[in-house]
């Protein structure tokens, strides 16, 4: 941590927060530039106690310079986590696709649509069992009977199952049935929620916050690490800005910036996040070749009778197009689908 | 609800629209404009079923004409809710002062604090027991331990107690202590949480995500209303901007806007919001000067020593200059402090 | 336009809004849903009329249901426009580099960047002669001698010249030396610039104001587009959001929508964008996967001396590896390089 | 500016930095902390170099510490700077109302305007003669026939005159009517506008960007500055964010932020901030409680028929209304109106 002080600083201004450092039981070292006095604060932990300086007079600014993650940044781990589900790699050079409806409305809905993606290729089914809505008079979900169906259409496929949890409580439940755990963009920063799901011993899928900085998306997954559990996948779906013409803003540069600062695999959502079925096709596409380790995509064999999200669903011909197109791209980066 | 056909819609796509209408089960209304045909579509929650129509021809676009809240709205009540806590009113023509530190550090400080704030007219305490932090690495509350020194400072003081609960399983432990629940930013949209404290039966401090539009906000609410719990205090706490020399961009055009549009009263934290106590006075002046029913502000005998946020909370001295201000202020708009 | 009636109007208020609609002379069809009264105005242009019922009593919305854009829109020109600079063509399957130094430093850099990313394939040489800096402190540009420097690099190797220009009266001067008008960021609202480029005679290249929404972006095109220029090329090249991890955050998602929307071409420029050169190369492969119709980079001999934005210049070795790795994904795309 | 190496630096990276500080003549200072090493670079405006480092191996970031702006800070000008305009004093501890129609629609609504605002104690009156409008198919303003009767309106009613200036050409027609010269949110960057309104000798009224932070601002604000012109008024006029339920949302906190930053003063625009007439009263009060030096809010004698801004315009009775509670607050304030 660097301590910045004003010019107009006085030299016991200077030696009060000298003083504040060494009783915390941090170094220092001073730095007296041309127009002010610099203090440099040593020790691992530094920033974590520069409250303590806030109301001392004379500082201008405190600036930390070191990452505040620790377990997710790639200086803790140089070579790519590959996170291992049952068999299905993600993280590697094989893209996996993940696809299915946005909510499980039935069992047979969902075993159409499970049948269709994993014929093309798909290697993960999605599926909301519990789902959460901004109106308290919206679909809820099925709950614990989705879940159920998600496991026969895994039986029936070999998919592997995502599917979202979004309260403490139900971990375990869906634990039981999920392959992978999805903390789904408005749970990104729910502590006791990011924890029991650390403890639960599966892979976590852990969507960014829609109003979250890339630093809190990772500080969110150093919860998850910091309680064992090594098997985070990140996704970005979207960040909330000033543009309405589309639902969100999918933030694609979080791609090759996640792949620099950290070691954990990330992927996409288009669907989510464009909230328009016609821009997934081509937005899949430029998250593949901007680098993202798979894709999570929304499929519904008829959209337009979705309980939510269908016009954000891909039918089963745009997703055989997308899956088509996805191939010849793969091709041409000498990489595959998973 | 309204669909705006394209320019270029065929009659039978017009068609094709009214059918899956009248499929749904809802009534239609044709205006042939001279560009475009636009048809109304008649029934209390129709909006609801806007997916039904995401993938049919020639649509432009879909239009919702009735707000998506209804029990927060001032269309369901004209008159202003007051809440009342133990007799303390928020909501009327008294303007509410909630101070105390951002987290309960000890008994000693925390007393000090509440017999300072209550001297100088505050009427509810506030301390973090449960803190939602960032980090995994930074301090995360006292927990049960916290919320004992609060019950016992009021019962000292005569201060009501605020405190933030953060996940559904804390309800029932923290209303056995609480006079009103605080439900946090990153919380708002926490569904299982907003029901659990539905149910509790105290009065809830619901702040505004970050990143939610007002709308979403007073959905937010609608949750707790929709369980039976009409005691709602809406709480403006700084959104996400581009901004970054305050911590948040406290919105204080919320402030007119929600008695608008809602009969819940709204309190303003300008502490969480600016991230500076230099900012904390003229923006508390600002929120009651623009028609804040209560301001909710961090004090903290020692903000140097302070284990979190102690660079926004105020000292004895600056609290009081607050209290005195606000006097005057409020005298002025033929108010008072309650 | 829709004029929706709050559910409290009185058969008064209603006709009054009905009366002054007729009085600006638009014809009105009325809607009595169930909950409240909608009324339709009807007439090409009645949207921009909107204010003269913004004190009315009992109205709850105005909503528009026309897009404000007319020359740029898809509706008006169902084909793709092709803007052909002097024999490049942008804005059909092959996809045009366009590359260069942020600023024209000196004649020798210009010449050696520009030789080298023409026999990489680039089309069209960038450089800025006229730079609009945050600061009055920083390098602002080497004006009409870089001009200068830009055609003669035209004539050795070829490449046509885009060159950005910030103010009116500079717009006749600029025209004489570039084969493309570059209007940033800065100045996509203003008025005066863009209609004197639109007077021009010369291809326009709009860059998205980085607080713009797409429908401002294509308004301000139709700047352009109404004073009988129809050469303009859209550039995305970032929004501003919260993130600060990146200078800006591209959006990408504005690729196909605005191909959705325009009939006019799109490029991407990720230099300016992201801030980070090496972010460049997997966010241009990303906009070209995602439809755009060229590419707009930086690039420098030394960008360690660089006297702006070195740290967004991409270095000749780096250059070379997008161009081959473009190449490999164009391949694919059934696409070529101009 | 302090280079922060990364922790993988090796020994031979560190030197390479070191030399490359030397080679541009400043001087370094190392501190070799427990994890990293820590390069100060001395000189006063070393930050301008940062580019030099950015391809460099072994930075993990490099941090400015010294603001960019100087003739606007606080640090260079302690005392606050009081703007006379011909007698009307802004930045003192009396506040100036400027009011007045968003464009100049005719000689009698504005006389009429003039009159009533005058009479209730308005010192300036505003008027758009020159409109920057999103759509060319907008009302664009009435030029120097406006300009004209603003002067005859100064000179029957005794208030200065303050409206917009769109482009560099008409800054000296517009400064032989204009007391003060008005620099529109979009054009803040336009950096040959503000040069031009730093040359005219015309006291300049810099709105905000509205993608702009206070630091672009107060940079933007000393391009006027460097020119010589010290009558610089900053006017906050809203922050473009995902909120869309008003037209921007007005950041107060730049108020007092402002404040403690730069000793210039601060004015307030709530009517193009919220761009609804009924939260303009609420956030004046705010406006002011909060410290600003003045107000500019749109008024017209009859909204309803305004070509442009109706819906943010007060009537003659809503203004009145404002001035009156405005008046109480200021009492209380121990300030009053100008």
């Amino acid at each position: 941590m660097i301590i910045v002080m004003s010019h107009t600083a006085s030299d016991k201004e200077v030696k009060a927060v000298v003083e504040r450092v060494h009783e915390i039981g941090l170094k220092t070292e001073l730095s007296l530039g041309e127009e002010r006095t610099v203090i440099g604060v040593i020790g691992g932990n530094a920033y974590a106690y520069r409250d303590a300086f806030s109301h001392l007079g004379g500082i201008q600014e405190i600036i930390p310079i070191t990452k505040p993650f620790k377990l997710a940044s790639r200086e803790f781990r140089a070579n790519n986590t590959v996170v291992d589900v049952g068999g299905v790699k993600i993280g590697n050079d094989e893209v996996v696709m993940m696809a299915g409806p946005c909510s499980v409305e039935g069992e047979e809905m969902l075993l159409e649509t499970a049948r269709h993606v994993a014929a093309q290729g798909a290697k993960v089914l999605r599926g909301g069992a519990f789902k959460p809505r901004t109106s308290p008079y919206s679909f809820q979900g099925l709950g614990e009977s989705a879940l159920k169906m998600m496991a026969t259409a895994r039986e029936e496929t070999g998919l592997k199952v995502v599917t979202e949890v979004v309260s403490p409580q139900d971990v375990e439940l869906v634990a039981r049935y999920a392959d992978i755990l999805q903390l789904g963009t408005r749970n990104m920063q729910n502590y006791a929620l990011l924890q029991e799901a650390g403890r639960s011993g599966k892979p976590v899928l852990l969507k960014r916050g829609m109003s979250s900085t890339i630093e809190e998306w990772l500080l969110a997954a150093e919860y998850v690490l910091s309680q064992g559990n090594r098997d985070v996948i990140l996704c970005e779906r979207g960040i909330r800005t000033f543009e309405t013409a589309t639902r969100f803003t999918l933030d694609l540069n979080a791609v090759p910036l996640v792949r620099e600062l950290s070691h954990l695999p990330i992927v996409v959502d288009p669907s989510q996040a464009t909230g328009r079925w016609s821009l997934v096709r081509p937005m899949s596409l430029a998250a593949v070749a901007g680098g993202a380790h798979g894709l999570i995509v929304e499929v519904h064999p008829t959209p337009n009778q979705a309980l939510s999200d269908g016009a954000q669903s891909l039918d089963f011909a745009a997703f055989d197009r997308l899956m088509s197109d996805l191939r010849r791209l793969l091709g041409a980066m000498a990489k595959q689908l998973a």
